[in-house]
């Protein structure tokens, strides 16, 4: 039985651990979590803040019990410091600075990733206890919970319009502050969502008192009175008691670079679809590694929870002799906010541009269910193919809370998944009731619509 | 250009004439349709009688000035009496009994169904002045309306318990009858969900005050006094004011069998994929015809309007010259009854048995999103697949409102669709966020509890 050791106690660490565990239930699985959180749900770290979920422990996917009753050994607060390869030894600082190694058969890095700061003067001076916080880490939330609740807090800065910064937002307000949320780049949602749909976004959060200021980049942070500053160009600034800065992270890879591991795209751990590094039986998964992507069939770097999950299955499966493959990530993503969702799957015009793609998007506006019967809401869609093939490269869609779109969404990308044409969209025998669709779906009417918009005989 | 004639104003016959418009704008599209209401949204009926939808016009797809616009001729109250092949001509009724006949190049029959009345004793006599009505037109649908609007109405019976049924129950409780339900199986939706599926259906109609009694056949209907008194076996009887019987429908294909064309399955017209029947030039489509399985690769009959839009599209451009195949129906379906959604896709157990699969079935039980989030409700979903080849062959769904059960009985039939493995759907990169899902959706947990199970080695 080989023993495998896991450095990273979060998505795609746990998930080896448990795959390992019950492929062959004598195995040793040994996790080196480099707090006391293996296995929270980062995602959910919004909620605790918002106070709708108010203790923090749920958060966990699995309670430290329940991971132990799977029977894999958990190192809580155990941080590595070095592989020895050619010892296959993982030397680690323990609790309280103690030192020590451990030996491996088989080893998976699932170091995830580090939150990557933007240039900002006075970021690296200041800290959460003056009221800076970065968010990635469950100390980073009970950090920021404590400021919270310890000062008067009733101004907030976020610096970043991506997802997380979205729902930071929302959970912000919902504790009654006032907000400003800054994004350098024209658009929120930058890497997700066509400036066309990402207006609608910030039309909800405007509808819910948050300042939106893009094509803001924040230049320095500097404390002025009891209070913070944020200065951004042309001599703009924001007087307020917090700045959160959460604008994107970066793998963490240093380890597995010292130990001569091949990094790759913005430094993540080159891995192959079994999620092989370039060092024999070591492993990496999540976060810190590359992502094979299914309609590119290339990697690529997509710091998600859903392909770092399937990726520490494979990844488990495999040190222990499996020949798993990842089947490839579709960059799927969906964020709610206030009433709003907005998901989105595959690849953008611009990014089918850089691939060699002949893309076309199309967008549509089509009623969630019959119009007729009350309730109805319209869901914009955005559709892009590839004009020669006519294959469905991407989709995204925006749309209240009850129209179903996070997994309407998902019928797009089971499509990408499947190499699917857009006019096949139509082909699928989807549900149908008056109150929750349409004969023809949404997702068909803009699938319709992007065929009828290519062709000279419509579809 | 061809002039085609279409008989049946319906979802198929509508569009067809509609396609067939788009793709010639100067085709003759003329449609016979036997009453005054073309292109009406049959699924709708109850929610009209409910009350959720006050004027009966709004559920029309499509306006009349809408569909002429779109450049097709509507004979409405013209009632096709003769397909007179030799002649490619239609000999009709028309408003006030007047008779005529109308010359084509390319003939569409598509006739729809016709309810299949169960052998109740007084079933015959008795008709909508009595309060006896069967469901399936508009104008069954206003006479039930002129009924309630105009008589003493407090207790109905409805025999069926079918999907339309169960509609038809929940729209006469929102009206505040007291509703008693009667279906002659054992249990509701018996061709839509395993038992273990439809006694939640059968709780959600019981919390809602609808008396349910199954294993219960109805075997006369008789006036007793100013009221109705329905018979069941073994002197059990109902007393209502109002007896509505919505046991199904079988294909309308008298005229098409008259003219010669080959009828199949439960005397459905037989087509091919292109909705070509065994006469030249003369093509059916909807409930009338036979539909196309896509996973068992031969034709069935399956009644439902999304195959039928799907079939009148593929006829309407073939009959044009086209060459287009109806890729086949799953039988998707769903119903919400109150705040319960039930859905499924592919075939049953049972189903799968006669088609000579080798099927098992496995419930799981897993919440629409993270529980640590508000509002998580569970799901249960049925998986049928193939113990041999591991396909997956058809999922049932069944869970609250707001689990978005109707786009992930999607998700299934996307991937039965593609012919994908049970194990597949957990390879597929679906969209999460906490309020709306989890890392491992759903329906891929369901797949995952599907495959351990059939497994030695669990996958």
């Amino acid at each position: 039985m080989p023993n495998l050791v896991i450095i990273g106690g979060s998505d795609a660490g746990i998930e080896a651990a448990l795959r390992a565990r019950e492929l062959d239930p004598i195995t040793d699985a040994t996790v080196l979590v480099a707090d006391q959180y293996p296995n929270f749900s980062i995602c959910g770290i919004p909620y605790h803040v918002s106070g709708e979920v108010p203790d923090w422990r749920d958060l966990a996917h699995r309670r430290v019990e329940d991971l132990e009753a799977a029977g894999m050994r958990l190192l809580l607060d155990h941080r590595a410091e070095l592989i020895e390869v050619a010892d296959r030894r993982v030397r680690y600082t323990g609790p309280n600075g103690h030192e020590g190694a451990i030996a491996y058969d088989q080893l998976l890095i699932a170091t995830g990733a580090v939150p990557q700061p933007p240039p900002i003067a006075g970021l690296h001076s200041l800290g959460p206890g003056d009221g800076v916080h970065m968010l990635h880490s469950m100390g980073d939330t009970l950090a920021l919970t404590s400021y919270l609740a310890e000062h008067q807090v009733t101004d907030a800065v976020i610096v970043g319009g991506g997802y997380i910064g979205l729902e930071m937002a929302e959970a912000l307000v919902t504790r009654g502050l006032r907000l400003t949320l800054l994004e350098q780049l024209p658009q929120l949602l930058p890497r997700t969502l066509d400036p066309q749909l990402a207006t609608h976004v910030e039309a909800e959060l405007g509808h819910n008192g948050v300042r939106v200021q893009t094509s803001t980049a924040v230049r320095s942070i500097e404390q002025l009175n009891s209070r913070l500053q944020a200065h951004g160009e042309g001599g703009r600034s924001w007087i307020c008691d917090l700045v959160l800065v959460v604008t994107g992270v970066k793998p963490d890879s240093d380890l597995a670079a010292k130990a001569g591991a091949r990094v790759g795209i913005r430094d993540a751990i080159a891995v192959d679809q079994r999620m092989r590094t370039s060092i024999d039986d070591v492993w990496a998964a999540g976060d810190c590694a590359e992502t094979y992507h299914r309609l590119l069939a290339t990697n690529t770097y997509l710091p998600l929870g859903t392909p770092a999950h399937k990726q520490g299955r494979v990844a488990g499966e495999n040190a222990l002799g499996g020949h798993r493959m990842f089947a490839g990530s579709l960059g799927t993503q969906v964020v709610r906010v206030f009433d709003l969702v907005a998901a989105a799957t595959g690849i953008r015009c611009d990014e089918a541009v850089q691939q060699g793609f002949d893309p076309v998007t199309v967008e549509s506006e089509v009623d969630d269910h019959k119009a007729y019967y009350p309730g109805a809401t319209p869901i914009r869609i955005r559709v892009t193919g590839d004009k020669r093939t006519h294959r469905l490269l991407g989709a995204q869609l925006i749309g209240r809370r009850s129209a179903e779109i996070a997994k309407r969404v998902d019928i797009y990308a089971g499509a990408i998944h499947h190499r699917a044409r857009v006019d096949e969209i139509c082909d699928l025998d989807l549900s149908y009731t008056p109150p929750l669709g349409s004969p023809w779906d949404a997702v068909q009417a803009a699938a319709r619509a992007w065929t009828k918009s290519v062709t000279q005989v419509p579809s």
